[in-house]
């Protein structure tokens, strides 16, 4: 049982395949993604961004989305979503057989012109023009605002251009909604004040939070998301990803060690974290370095050790 | 102006040089320790663990407790704690000019066996008599209970012992009580449960709470005794000290990270953001590796970025 004012379960999107390994610089074959998205499966993840169709040219890790997609193996219940930035992305993304794709722009014009290289209207009329091919596709719509608890360049974001945006989203008939804090600007008082205004402005509107840790702070902001009856976010394997603008520092948080801390609060993940982090520590492996989860190196918080283990006193 | 629900200010020790840096192999000179104190302090730092009058053989990297004492700049209202095992420990503590000596012994049978080599009851009685010594000498005296939230031999603690363990320091006369959460196996009900149960049964004690990052909620428990009422936390510059169980794992909550997370939270610490990374900066060219900090690497959220300096699309 949950602990008081926590939700009794919350459903995890698995995103390694997509935001975890896009900035990786040695390409991962294909089958090794197949392979690393089977056993998370297994493992009871039932919510993924597998890939994104972007520009090959652009993002070449992920050059290879129709074949990930087409090689993982289908479950009842698991829901293979996928990022895709424009009408062409989708049209590859509808016909690869995705079952939900993600559609998104940057809040901060700044950020959204560095990323989408256009403005911050474009890319809303872009959104218009995805709802309108997937819509009658059967194919779930998701929207996704980056930047959406401040900008590296701009800095903060004003709560009234995201309700603004949100209600864009929802008008042209996106199911939920994803708030991503791309570089790790998100607060405990930022994530109230911004899920308060969205929730009481549109109710209708599901919202999904995907927090980074660059700050040492994802995990405080998933439980402010908890306090206020949050049930969906996204994290990645191994806590990979990373901020292409701060060196070492690490991206978004660790899919074990949110299990983890949900399994210590009584909160249903369907998640078996022994297996989980299995594959966190395959996939470790095969990147050839030590990843930025905690729970990969330390177990579960009721590991036992023999007393001989004692590498030193802590007197 | 904090938050609604949680306090307008903590106070933080700093244990990194400790804590921190007990497990280092590789002996760090007095006058860089001192240094880095002298920093810390001009930084706003206003309470310390800075050294543990331990065996030298036991903790070579402490050899010089008595000189990193007599070395550091006295400052009004900065209390320089140590921590100190036994009697021979308090006295050579005493006799070197410190203000607070923290005595302390685990909650957990075998692993006070493992690092104090006595029965806990024996070290019950170590308390007792540290209290005796230390009585009408005007130095404070802090208790300390580790392995407060499990332990990593024996597993979850008993909220039935650690009552009756805190009632005993109560009862010799300790004006505060740390709660060690020595290998991170604290949670936030287990933090809500412990608190919760020894103020109703012990209100004159003040609590300070000890977390590590071991499993990367350090600062999630940090929430919980925010929303708690508690003001006083401990915590290491860079976040170093580490798990001697857990290869890798971060080990105390960091310092920056912390006191970031209280500016976001309108929480006053007294310690100004900047000056305190760049003693972390600092800290981790002495070491010469990467330390666990977040903020040291990310910088503050509002830091901005120049559009040139994004290495990746994210798209």
């Amino acid at each position: 049982m949950s602990a008081p004012g926590y939700p009794p379960g919350i459903e995890i999107t698995e995103v390694a395949l997509r935001d975890g390994i896009q900035i990786e610089p040695v390409f991962i074959p294909t089958a090794e993604k197949i392979r690393l998205l089977d056993a998370l499966i297994d493992a009871g993840v039932r919510r993924f961004e597998v890939t994104s169709f972007v520009s090959p040219r652009a993002v070449p890790q992920l050059k290879d989305a129709a074949e990930v997609l087409a090689g993982v193996r289908r479950h009842p219940g698991v829901v293979l979503g996928v990022l895709a930035p424009n009408r062409k992305g989708i049209e590859r993304a509808l016909a690869a057989g995705a079952d939900e794709i993600a559609v998104f722009l940057s809040i901060s014009e700044s950020h959204n012109q560095k990323n989408l290289n256009r403005s911050v209207e474009r890319s809303m009329e872009d959104i218009r023009e995805a709802a309108d091919i997937v819509r009658g596709t059967g194919v779930r719509l998701k929207g996704a605002i980056a930047t959406a608890f401040g900008c590296p360049f701009e800095g903060e974001v004003s709560l009234d251009r995201m309700e603004q945006m949100a209600s864009r989203f929802a008008e042209y008939g996106y199911d939920s909604l994803t708030l991503g804090d791309t570089t790790g600007m998100a607060t405990p008082p930022l994530v109230r004040a911004t899920v308060e205004r969205l929730r009481s402005r549109l109710p209708g509107l599901k919202l999904n939070l995907h927090f980074h840790n660059t700050r040492g702070i994802g995990l405080v902001n998933v439980m402010e998301g908890l306090s206020l009856g949050i049930t969906s976010y996204e994290s990645s394997l191994g806590g990979i990803g990373g901020c292409p603008f701060a060196p070492g520092a690490t991206g978004n948080i660790c899919t074990e060690d949110t299990v983890h801390l949900m399994e210590q609060l009584g909160i249903e993940t369907g998640i078996d974290l022994d297996q989980l982090t299995a594959v966190a520590r395959d996939m470790e492996r095969m990147l050839g370095r030590p990843l930025p989860g905690q729970v990969l190196r330390s177990g579960p918080r009721l590991r036992r050790y023999q007393l001989e283990e004692q590498a030193a006193a802590l007197g």
